[in-house]
């Protein structure tokens, strides 16, 4: 398989964002217009994807929201990931971490049996519970660092000798993974000053998964200028997928993706395409 | 719903073993007289659950061996949940932790649909994350803190003004959650003297789920002691579901099992039951 950047690359060529649209799809909300269908979660994301699949590098699944529906929604992710074109690649958000022989079994699942073609890892139990994930090729492991959310500072900026621990967590997955071509991290859009140190720190060729525009309140001109241009997914997820409620959800999706390329693309950096 | 030490009384009165069985079953590995089954995963459980389920007080189901068999190992899931008798304790292995609408999925599914009685669940990203799991009543809610594999050394017991990550867990969640009943941590039995350590600092009412006896190596003369009789589940997994290849797999897992209520009895500390 082709490596996880060079994969990268030929979507930015065709669709020219580094948009990443966030199926945190709810089987709760979808739209009156959708009741009436067999697999309402698949139908849901269906429709979404076809009004937007130009208009993103990558589709993020965030797996809580297909597992809450019991097996039936595990089919509905089968299906959805089916609906996703072919270079439009897939972010299996699942921020799964375990001791080594569950971790293979987690690694094979997300990266086998689904196929994703990235993941998120969390790495509180250590190094070795991260190894599995890097065992498949052309794929990308992003591992949990800052996390946009305002629990990140409980233990994440804790510091140890001066350095806090999302930097140590990233130092050591650098040395043992940094040449492998699979290693992201995940940095959220809501943090843009330390989004620019671990860009600087990590070189532009390790893709970063930046959550928190939208909804959670990251700035798209900070967070594009603190990425400098260099590999990157920026994720959208409830503005895009919410943005409407009636019949044209999928219209209004496709608008409000428009909006966020637009705003990212301003403020791409020098480097980017 | 009757409080989760309530629950854990009883079936301790009831079964006499603070015994967890850890049922990480992996399709690939089943007996061979079971390769014709509609069912291989969960038939090789009901055999395991019905000839151990009075020599444990709960088992513990990994999610990672039933999610790599995509949406049917999660029926096998749910198959093998409702054969588990009544009063013995489920455990939900997973070890999730996400931002708050997700993290609020992920415990809906785990507490709700599958209805465990307790979770395992990862603090890296904050004390909000952990905020969903603590909504269902009559549950444990298991955080990480000192895990059983070496990897463990790489965060967990980095020091932060000489308090080790994983102290700084356990402190945070026992002054925002010691009080709700449902709190519990891992900490494995490869770490007895920080066992030791843990229990004293909690007291003997906050439930530990201590995983590592067995296969991974821990003592489980030294492991009991220093849980000193507190609420504890004691988990084996591989050295009792995997303990024969053959037709009698069952049976010698039974035989496993009774080994390790023994050992455990043996040394349960005063103020045990």
């Amino acid at each position: 398989m082709a490596s996880f950047n060079s994969r990268y690359r030929a979507i930015l060529e065709r669709n020219s964002t580094r948009l990443c649209i966030g199926l945190d799809s709810d089987v709760r909300n979808v739209p009156d217009a959708l009741a009436g269908a067999a697999d309402p979660l698949y139908e849901f994301n269906a429709r979404i994807i076809d009004a937007t699949s130009d208009l993103c590098c990558a589709y993020k699944l965030n797996l809580a929201f297909y597992e809450s529906a019991g097996p039936e929604g595990m089919r509905s992710l089968e299906r959805t990931l089916q609906r996703i074109p072919e270079g439009v690649l897939t972010i299996g958000d699942a921020k799964r971490g375990d001791i080594g022989n569950t971790a293979e079994r987690y690694a094979n699942s997300l990266l086998a049996h689904y196929n994703f073609d990235a993941v998120t890892v969390n790495p509180y139990m250590g190094m070795d519970t991260l190894a599995p994930f890097f065992a498949y090729e052309g794929r990308c492991v992003f591992v949990l660092a800052l996390t946009s959310n305002p629990g990140s500072a409980d233990f994440q900026r804790l510091q140890v000798d001066g350095t806090p621990i999302y930097m140590r967590v990233i130092n050591r997955c650098m040395e043992t993974y940094g040449a492998t071509g699979s290693l992201g991290f995940v940095v959220g859009a809501t943090h843009p000053g330390e989004l620019a140190d671990v860009r600087r720190h990590v070189g532009q060729d390790i893709a970063l998964l930046i959550p928190g525009l939208g909804t959670q309140g990251g700035d798209a001109q900070a967070t594009t200028a603190a990425n400098d241009g260099g590999v990157a997914f920026f994720n959208v997820s409830r503005a895009i997928i919410s943005a409407g409620k009636g019949a044209d959800f999928a219209d209004r999706a496709r608008e409000a993706a428009r909006a966020f390329v637009d705003q990212i693309s301003e403020n791409a950096g020098t480097t980017a395409l």
